[in-house]
């Protein structure tokens, strides 16, 4: 059988900051820059989730979109939309809230249930702006 | 030679719905939802068609885009848009029209094609709405 | 106090024709094309919903944005997402379905709940594909 | 001479909460959701400046958009990129840090000193999500 | 009669560059900056054209949007796609091809034209880049 | 350690031709079609620069977007931007403009820096307008 890739897309918008404890606010701001404002920013994040799978013969889908957005939405969304990240989300506290980070902890979070609901997840793709974005495939390296 | 991938966007709006006519009115509503509407309903469809090269040393091209758009808006758009794909499309009748399903038939449209064309067809993406897009690679797993 | 406006966007996705029962075949594909396809076409439609006024001094709103989305949700979205216009909304059965009659539709149903609701309805702004649209200010003629 | 208009976008990425201090948290969640969460929440803001005249005859500019946009720069994202609106923004302190309240004050910013530049403020327009947005003529009221 | 607005997207790829022949190049460069490199740049232009209306009572239409179309592709699209605006476009041969000069010409080109097919041209909005576009609706100011 | 995949896009706008000074002009109009304009035409291009790499355990960074960003600008755009691709820049004198060339031109350039601040250069996307676009990987076939 052949696979092929879906893709559900979800949005959350989130404070953060990326500060050091242990540095020294001029290191911090050297480091980070404006993003290091003690007070926080925020942004719009545009979240893809990626499912790999072969169309199902019946329904003719990989997984069904309403089970996967379902399931971003519980775990993911509830979690991150209109939260501070560094103090509302117990699975950030101890690690820096960079995209890269949250990209990741997204991954570990939808891993195992898109595998009960019969996926296989593919890629997180996380964008904080219309300039960057991270994309995590759970350590492969596709290229 | 270092091969490089080129891509080529066309649209199409189409109607569709969901629904397998062995199942009971009600279990396609569980599994389809509104998609299992009786009288139907549509999309925009946005299709990128994405082949791989080299540039030729004369043109710098993989391949002529004026060319692959050619293909794409004779074999493809031609038989898709302003089309109803469940009732207009012979070679998806038996078969869902889940995005899934559109973007198989559309590779296997294409693979052909684009290799007597001098190309190699590496990769068809389709999104049906903002919040949802399939990707297809012939069967090749990247990731 | 000096007015401001907002603007709510919603989307829904549709099935539809352009066709007139008392013309000749031949007389609707001369004039409506391809959208005249007896087994229908669909879009994925864009919805702005725009409302005036002055903000709140308690709330700095115009409008509630979440009183807004769920009018346009409960009395547009509901009536029009995942539906053919031509065949199941009653207020658009003997008027043609084009975007310009869509556009005036949602604004007649929209005008007094978001009066009642305590805002001024402003302007309707409907995409039917990202090369067309229409923008309908009640019949006003701002320019 | 017949005005025309232009208009520069510029973006900025700050943290806000929509909470009234004299509310009880039981209402300022009624009203405000998820928005008066009290740790913040942020957004990716797209703020679009228009400025109305005609073309000088020399340059075939209403105004230089390298003038226009350092003075956006300057005076508005300099103010509000990566800040909280609530705490480190003086003008904003009083008042609710909502989309319209933030609009107009970037209006009142703006309005002398394009009109020293020899241009006139036409337009604000900001978006706070992909969703909703507000646009603000100075209290005029075209439609 | 109430009426509506109908506006259709076309592009064009162009190139121009901002100078005057009779200042010296430093003050070209310190005016225009980059846009005054003497070998040329370019851009991708959108183009959306308004043309206001009342709905047909057979079609649904203010205009029929093939019409307009190929108005715009024959009279300006054919014009301007694919060639330097200062020395291939005989129209914008002694004004200089800002922005806002070449809307206005846009304007002056298609005003007639509409007319005669029927509609009432209301406004062209030509965007240059992602971040700078203007609007003109013939010397009207709405606001 | 498992990589993640960082992307920062930028832009910049110039003017080409696609033209082969041994070719006749009309075996340049046959191949390149409005391409070949002899008086240039131009494009916003879009570009977006991937590095791949582990997070910093100090700053959750695979690499700082300020030092990409930086070098991005200071490497290509400065370089390309509101220039004459054909005239304007000597790594493309002798090579035709067309999007694959330009992007394998921007991987050259970009790889060996990238290297030297610590990432590692993983694919180059360049849009040339909404319709094309070309992915290069540095010879990577990762499909």
């Amino acid at each position: 059988m052949k696979p092929i890739y879906i893709t559900r897309r979800e949005t959350f918008n989130a404070a953060h900051k990326l500060y050091k404890a242990d540095w020294s606010e001029q290191k911090n701001e050297e480091i980070f820059g404006k993003c290091a404002n003690k007070n926080w920013h925020g942004h719009n994040f545009t979240l893809w989730v990626t499912v790999k799978g072969t169309p199902h013969a019946d329904t003719g889908f990989v997984m069904n979109l309403k089970t996967l957005s379902k399931l971003v939405k519980d775990l993911v969304i509830e979690a991150l939309d209109h939260k501070n990240l560094n103090l509302d989300v117990p699975i950030l506290n101890d690690i820096m809230a960079s995209t890269e980070n949250v990209a990741i902890v997204i991954w570990n979070i939808l891993e195992e249930p898109v595998k009960e609901a019969g996926g296989e997840l593919a890629k997180i793709k996380l964008e904080e702006t219309e300039n960057n974005y991270v994309e995590y495939y759970g350590g492969k390296q596709p290229f």
